[in-house]
């Protein structure tokens, strides 16, 4: 095949030590077009605007690689690159990330990164998130980048991309040597515990400010939570049809 | 039992008609709680605010309702619902909505509204979404309100709020007489063809602006968009496990 148009986007922002690392790898295996938001829109779900103007700027941030900023949520920078700035091209994938912090288990429902992706698949396009599960800014992202052109390798050699897919990674934050490979697994049913810290501002006016623990209370082996426990990155083959199937007879009750 | 507690919210804001609908009809079943974003907060989907803080302020808008404004998206105002404002009481259910236009086939994973019914799902609270097929803000809801009445007669007579169950269910802009009954279904897969408007503000500057119409591409007759084109009301059962279990044999391969 001719040399493959990867879009790549995430939600930390343009400006991300996160996505420097991924172009830098999806570079290997393509022509590679940028667009992603000029902030961190990290949470942001599967956000869209529609009550207001979105911008886009072309910007020099990555060596030979066409970007732009765009002033929208992550789904917006999908939606832009597909509908306006390629629309006369065809997207052969789609990467987005590498996230700072994991999108595991239910993190996926609000992650920019993986909603992103999403946004992709279900336009059509094969297409991949990857996170890191190190939080912080300045994260060595360098095994993950080994472990994604590993997987990337795999992902073109066996020509899968001529299908849509939707793959939601998760790199654990150990040296290279310490990951044990990869597992194809299922979204653990884990959650966020919430936490509100309650203060008040220099005017006097209270706020809150929204933290919390995750409770990983979902260890069975079948589980992403549970392959990174154990040192292995995550692979969760994911879709978008929210429907509860099994219970859709439960429910035949309402028809009467 | 005692009377329930309901916890009631949308994403077209506080003062959105199709809350007030809403609220109308769940005073007749139980205590209700309102906490709704301070402005609309339409296709924000399962979007969270967690680099900013959040208010919270004490409203008087429907009569005998302790009620709360937000600042925050859809799913932060269930958060500080349960979290926060009803953190000692037991919320037996939630109800979202009026949403003012269709969240039926993929615009559930666009939606503010089903977004806050599926996160007070996911921590462990019976919900439904509703929403009419009617944009405008001032659409007629008195329909609608008949046939919640209804189904959250059968809801309640058959005790069903003692499991967790989503429900998104979309209602015809029909009149009473032409709606023919409920219909429980899948979500169809179906999506939208996004377009954008191209145009400069006063400066001079170029800007973007979201638009697109639905395709209506799955006809099957176990869909919401079949059910709704029928006349009937939809109702699909749904959920937050996002896994494609199906194609989880598939991408084995990555594992050698």
């Amino acid at each position: 095949m001719s040399k493959p148009l990867i879009l790549v986007t995430n939600d930390d922002g343009i400006t991300a030590p996160g996505i420097k690392a991924l172009v830098n790898v999806a570079k290997l295996f393509g022509e590679v077009f940028v667009i992603a938001p000029d902030k961190p829109q990290s949470g942001k779900g599967h956000g869209i605007t529609i009550s207001d103007p979105i911008r886009i700027r072309k910007v020099e941030v990555f060596d030979g690689v066409e970007s732009y900023e765009c002033s929208g949520t992550p789904v917006d920078c999908v939606k832009l690159g597909k509908t306006v700035l390629l629309k006369d091209r065809k997207i052969d994938i789609c990467l987005s990330g590498i996230n700072h912090g994991s999108n595991s288990s239910i993190n996926i429902i609000y992650s920019g990164t993986m909603s992103a992706a999403m946004e992709a698949h279900l336009e059509g396009i094969p297409s991949i998130g990857f996170s890191l599960l190190d939080y912080s800014f300045d994260a060595d992202f360098s095994t993950a980048e080994r472990y994604i052109v590993e997987m990337l390798t795999l992902i073109f050699n066996k020509q899968k991309i001529t299908e849509n897919f939707l793959l939601n990674v998760n790199i654990p934050a150990l040296p290279y040597d310490r990951i044990k490979g990869f597992q194809v697994c299922r979204q653990a049913d884990a959650r966020w515990i919430e936490e509100y810290v309650e203060a008040t501002d220099p005017k006097g006016l209270k706020y809150y400010w929204l933290t919390g623990s995750f409770n990983h209370n979902d260890h069975k082996e079948d589980t992403d939570n549970y392959a990174l426990e154990q040192g292995y990155i995550s692979i969760v083959p994911s879709q978008y049809d929210l429907t509860d199937h099994n219970n859709i007879p439960k429910f035949k009750f309402l028809e009467d």
